[in-house]
Order: C-alpha cells, then sequence, then structure tokens
C-alpha cells in the first residue's frame, strides 16, 4: 500500500560558511515548501550544534515533513522531502549548487508504504531498472518483510 | 561521502484506534530513543490532524531525527530514523506487530551521503544484491547525479 513519495537528498563539497548558517538553509527550505505549494503546520524548529555546527531544521507538513541536516566539517547537506500527497519535483541539484555552492548532489525517490505501485513500476527485483541519470550504487537494504 | 544511516520503516494492517493514539506512538518512539541511546534536542513535536485523525510526530535528535506518520484510514504507520553515527538496529518488525498491531513491516536501510561506502558495499549496479530477506521491489530511483 501506498503512503507518498520520500525524496532524500544529499549534497557533497557545500561551502562550510553557508551550511553553517541557518538563515541560508532556512532560505532554501522555505523555498522548497513554496515552489511545492507545501502547508506548515505549527513552528519550524531549528538548531544550531556546537563547532563545527552543523544546523538542523525541520517542519511538520499537512504533506508530512521536511528536514534539513548539514555537517560543515564534510560539507555535507542532507534533506528529506516527505509527502503523502503527489507533488512536482524540485530542482534541488541546481539550486543546492546555487545557494550551497555544492560541489554533487544526488536526489532519491522512494515509495513509501509497503508496496511499490506508487508509480506503475513493474513487479521486479531488478533494481538497475530505477536509475535514471546517476549509475553510482544506491545502498539501500531491506532487512525486514512479511 | 557518508552522512550516516537513514531507516525507513513503513507498517500496514495496524489497528486504526491505536495509530491515531499519539500516546501510544509517543511510547514507542520513546521506547526507540532509549533503546538505541539516542539523544533527543529541545521538545518533540506532535500533531494530531482532523479525522481520519492521523499522527505526527518528530523529534530532532543529536545523531539527525526521528518521525512518525501514520494514516488511520489506510491502517499504515511510517517512521523515519536518520542516525549520523553508528547505532545498533532496533527490531521494529516485532515491536510494531506488539505495539500498534501491524500485518506487515517492511524495514529499509539506506546510507546516507553521496557514495554508498558507509557498509562497504560492492561498487556495483545490481540492486538485487542488496535485497536480504524480502524480494519486493523497492522503489527507489535516482534522478539526479553528478
Amino acid at each position: 500500500m501506498s503512503a507518498g513519495t520520500e525524496w532524500l537528498v544529499d549534497a557533497e563539497g557545500c561551502s562550510a560558511e553557508l551550511i553553517r548558517d541557518s538563515e541560508v538553509l532556512r532560505i532554501l527550505c522555505e523555498e522548497v515548501i513554496t515552489k511545492l505549494g507545501l502547508r506548515v503546520v505549527g513552528d519550524p524548529t531549528w538548531h544550531r550544534f556546537p563547532p563545527p555546527g552543523g544546523v538542523t531544521g525541520m517542519y511538520l507538513l499537512s504533506e508530512s515533513h521536511l528536514t534539513c541536516h548539514t555537517f560543515p566539517e564534510t560539507g555535507l547537506a542532507t534533506f528529506n522531502l516527505y509527502c503523502c500527497r503527489p507533488r512536482p519535483p524540485f530542482d534541488w541539484e541546481q539550486r543546492l549548487r546555487e545557494l550551497l555552492r555544492s560541489a554533487k548532489v544526488v536526489v532519491r525517490i522512494v515509495d513509501r508504504g509497503t508496496e511499490s505501485s506508487a508509480y506503475g513500476l513493474p513487479e521486479t527485483d531488478d533494481r538497475s531498472s530505477l536509475v535514471s541519470t546517476n549509475s553510482e550504487l544506491t545502498s539501500m537494504r531491506e532487512v525486514s518483510g512479511p
């Protein structure tokens, strides 16, 4: 049964200064929310950790959630956008390159729920067919099931 | 570069009554936090939506985040546990069957970051090798990359 779609976005080579800046990250997250017509419930939560100063942001959405974690010590920024109703894509790659100076952005899409019918994908165990533009290994393992 | 591990947990056939009960969900989330030695930052956020009464819970962790979404209308409950430091596994399947009366639980593990070396998995495009106990299709697509 489908329970929506999650985008897992991992950006490497980001500017350490920019990903320590919660205002930059807030602008980015709010752009995602506005462009995709998402609805925020309550106040988002932002936290800046002690040096090296990683930042976490969490938005509770009517559609599920948007989260952001940054690791200035390694130049990484990661985002989760989970939507339980269909939403158009956001151009993560372009915007992360522009706003955070990311060198490499990988966007993975996961259908949530215990079945995979959300996109009408064939019932196959050949995950290589699910890769569209990036041939790198995606480490994803199912560890329990019915 | 690795940025930790995320567990995507999808449970179907849950008791609608139990997954409307934020106290039950809170007990479950706090059990995960306690058993894995996770550290909560600030107050968790809980929200109950209007009927059919799905619940969302979000915990900001020193280790990243734990989220919970429930859909009583379809009996689904979904969890994300993202840890940027190694943590032992939690027995999601058993506890969700016990606490939420889930009929089916699928746990998927995703290495966060733009490379997949966290588990020393071979550089292969054959995702079928990543399935351990569940042969169902895992819908996961990479849509952008370097």
